[in-house]
């Protein structure tokens, strides 16, 4: 038995798969329809958003269909000359499907002329800016398409944040005769691709700046993209975990588990994966937000759950919460806020302590002891990568234990000390292998980029729509970047986001749409009654391996 | 939309998963045939086990045939008479696939007799001896049938230890006019149901008892069993995280991973699952135990690896060692034992610290404070549970930065400070939905589970041999628990066995079978080529939904 070579069915028998494609896109060339120009997406912005965006602003939304399915008016001939496109991976990049981007960009360049040249930028923007680019061959893409990861060509990691890395970026377009400039990534990345686009425009370059949503965290939505490459596979990843605990909760029948999920900026994971396991109860930062709780709000809202359960005879529990939770909770908010004050001064961690206002001091010394070091210390992590490593599920699990003892002491709860555990089901999920529709999703969206450098159209996002349907019923087209650009309106040190910067901002939840209603309404019964769901693991075959995204098949809805 | 009953497709289509079932329980009839009689496994034990257990002390081996195959003689006419059976889950039950157990003996016993019954003890041991028993009915089982998780029973919490248990047990089984007694589990479950077996026959008691082997750890294993219940699916979800984590490792290109995986007595997890997912290194208990390595010399084996890495260019990688591997260290072994010894005279933690002898307590003062913290507080936990909460991924993950913190200073190391990310991946795969193969088995196991107890085998284990073969090629039989039993020769306190205990004990995996010699064979591929497998999430249907434990058919091939 050859081992070596036995292993990894799974891996090479998913580099076969073939993606499916939405009819716009069979037979290879598609025909282009212009519809209304565009506007900001909010009009308070306007001026701005033309103002940075001078070359780029307005233009019209565009719409791919079949060659066939419509009539010769508005076509436009498709140029079978060699093209030589550029691909980079942004910061998102590492979602489930990013490689598929590139096997469709491929393959469509390919099928165009097989003379023409698909580039790779080592290590995102870094490499475009370097000239470090290798040139993307069959061969090369053969066990990276339907694969997870991005080690194909690395992520980026940094933005291009000056003018300097744009005439870079220029240099190297120029050097290597790119016709079109593909990003693939979340709102940072497209937000460069934005700029860039302008920038070019404005420099008279002739590379087409395109982009592609790609982003585990599913925050890249708006009114014209209903998600990201990466967040289908990392919500049923996802809930496959939160099933089998949910299951051993039950099966043990005397743990709570706290879960953190991945969604740094929103809770878009943990509201997919809430409608796809049934936890007893899930914390959504944006609710929090709304609400302006506090920390000791939201740990006695859990503390109430846990008593009403108690009160039923039932000890075990799953509670499920957001990444970015500590940053919306009001107090803690201004902790880190005060704290990231400090430090931007150049004060070190330890001086910082003494500095703090009494009010910060004293919530800080209130906290346990492994937070307080991880507020201090992972604070100085650059822009928002730091919460990954708050434990905050260990906090608030922490803060219920006291907060029930306190009870238990004063008569109101009466059941045995909670018993915790903790986990935070983060960074395992970037590197699964993707769903099948994360494959055709990004496979589409890399085959529309293409189309897009061969029709000139700098500063669009590549987008589908209809996702919710089978692939056959995909729709095809693209959306100006500057139709996706606001202002931030956020106060000033709330994240990472340099307040009033201009850019395509991280979507939170919203409160008002579907999803939530729904999960209101369902709330009660999943917090009593333990309706868990094992999603199981994601399947390529038979049924359940076409299920749809549950949020998006609910706003569909809407 | 109805989401509360759109949702657990791929629950409900496991729910209606018919297990295979090998060629000699087709027809449901089946032939038995008695082989030689049995002895003890090491002829050492003989006279002790034959003093313990003196009623059913060496029965023959027996297996099943299915009745038209072989001629008449030796058939055994299989009564049609209303039959009562109770099951019992052991402590090892939350295992993948254990539910099944329940519908093969359930199933088997309603094809006889439709009027049969049978009993679930709820909360194993105690529901047997406090006589805590639920009808199984079909209605009942509907939802359970190839799910994870033990729900339906929950596990045992304790052993059966003393006489007075054992004639509860009795009198319960009277109470209940039970023909058979089924016991699933592990080790220590069989064990139990050994001596129980023993004791009913010693006072004449009619209830048949009788063992199934599983548990996840996968270390009930001899020249008898193959595998248990549950490995097949830990196994292949774990792999399937280790192999996104190995994606992840080599997308980002700068961390290590530490990643610890079940297995308190043995590393059988941590085994398979290397050949599943190809990790750069693996660290077994049981090869760090025979070499009598410490803790000095494991963490340098770690730095070697990853400065011949850093040689090479390669700043990340993925470690993988078992649960049970501090055990093994010879140095944290011996410390263990002072503060468990200590522990057992009643000595507080706060003291404990200053009673150990001044070389225990050095070792003690030089690890990082977290795990001086995990080792005193975890230590008063009973049995091997405290093993979980260690956490001694991040033990190494420390001392591996010190020493080439060292390293570098000496001018031997050059490359950066080794980012480490470390994980545990435990629990999460005990409620997994099982796979096709731990469905097939366990409800194979059941089924003969209740074949024992038509034929009053009583003491007997059932088990299914060929396992890495296709199911139409598996052996059914059985083989009595005296068989089974061994003397613990292991030094005392070296863990929670009780010395010179005569029990069915956890098999270590073996440093001179196959799998370990084409381990180390291919060692160095492995740590220095990434030849990192993604075997993907467990399928259910197509390609790679039948792929078998790949230890157990290098081991069939030995």
């Amino acid at each position: 038995m050859d081992m070596e070579n036995d292993t990894g069915i799974m891996q090479k028998l998913r580099s076969l798969f073939v993606p499916q494609i939405p009819p716009a896109l069979e037979g290879g060339r598609v025909q282009l329809l212009r519809g209304d120009t565009t506007s900001a997406a909010h009009s308070d912005d306007e001026d701005e958003i033309r103002k940075s965006f001078n070359f780029t602003y307005g233009q019209p939304l565009v719409q791919f269909v079949s060659q066939n399915l419509v009539d010769g008016e508005n076509e436009e001939n498709i140029c079978p000359a060699v093209t030589r496109v550029g691909v980079v991976f942004g910061m998102e990049a590492e979602s489930p499907g990013a490689h598929n981007v590139i096997a469709g960009i491929f393959d469509a360049l390919k099928a165009h002329n097989n003379k023409s040249i698909l580039f790779g930028f080592v290590g995102g923007t870094e490499g475009l800016c370097s000239q470090n680019a290798l040139v993307v061959t069959d061969d090369m893409l053969k066990s990276y398409r339907n694969q997870g990861g991005s080690d194909l060509l690395e992520q980026s990691s940094k933005k291009i944040h000056d003018f300097q890395h744009r005439e870079e970026a220029r240099r190297s377009c120029i050097t290597l005769k790119l016709d079109g400039l593909v990003f693939v990534g979340g709102c940072s990345t497209n937000t460069d691709a934005a700029r860039l686009a302008e920038y070019f425009k404005s420099r008279k370059c002739q590379t087409t700046v395109v982009g592609v949503p790609v982003t585990l965290e599913g925050d890249l939505k708006n009114e014209f993209v209903e998600t990201d490459v990466g967040f289908d596979t990392v919500c049923k990843f996802s809930s496959q975990l939160i099933g089998n605990i949910c299951l051993d909760a039950l099966s043990a029948g005397k743990y709570y588990f706290f879960i953190r999920l991945m969604g740094k900026e929103a809770s878009h994971v943990a509201l997919e994966c809430s409608f796809q396991s049934h936890p007893n109860l899930v914390i959504l930062g944006e609710e929090v937000a709304t609400s302006n709780m506090t920390l000791s709000q939201v740990t006695n809202r859990i503390c109430d759950a846990v008593q009403a359960r108690a009160d039923k005879g039932k000890y075990h529990g799953v509670i499920v919460l957001s990444e970015g939770l500590i940053e919306n909770i009001v107090d803690t908010q201004l902790l880190i806020q005060e704290i990231k004050g400090l430090l931007k001064e150049g004060i070190s961690t330890q001086k910082c302590l003494s500095l703090l206002s009494p009010w910060a001091a004293a919530l800080l010394k209130s906290l346990p002891l492994l937070i307080q070091k991880q507020l201090l210390e992972e604070m100085e992590t650059e822009g928002l990568n730091y919460l990954s490593n708050i434990e905050t599920e260990k906090l608030l699990a922490k803060l219920v234990e006291e907060e029930l003892g306190k009870r238990k002491e004063a008569g109101t709860y009466t059941a045995k000390k909670l018993d915790s555990v903790c986990h935070f089901l983060g960074y395992r999920s970037r590197g699964a292998l993707p769903s099948n529709f994360d494959c055709s999703y990004a496979f589409t969206l890399g085959q529309l980029a293409f189309f897009l450098v061969m029709h000139s159209l700098n500063g669009y996002m590549a987008t589908v729509t209809n996702l919710s349907q089978p692939v056959s019923k995909w729709r095809c087209g693209a959306v100006p970047f500057t139709a996706m650009l606001t202002v931030d309106k956020r106060p000033k040190d709330c994240n990472a986001v340099i307040p009033g910067e201009l850019a395509i901002h991280s979507e939170k939840v919203n409160l008002k749409g579907k999803p939530i209603r729904l999960l209101l309404q369902n709330a009660e019964k999943r917090l009593m009654d333990d309706v868990y769901i094992s999603s199981g693991p994601i399947q390529y075959q038979g049924p359940g391996s076409d299920s749809r995204i549950m949020t998006v098949s609910i706003e569909a809805e809407d």
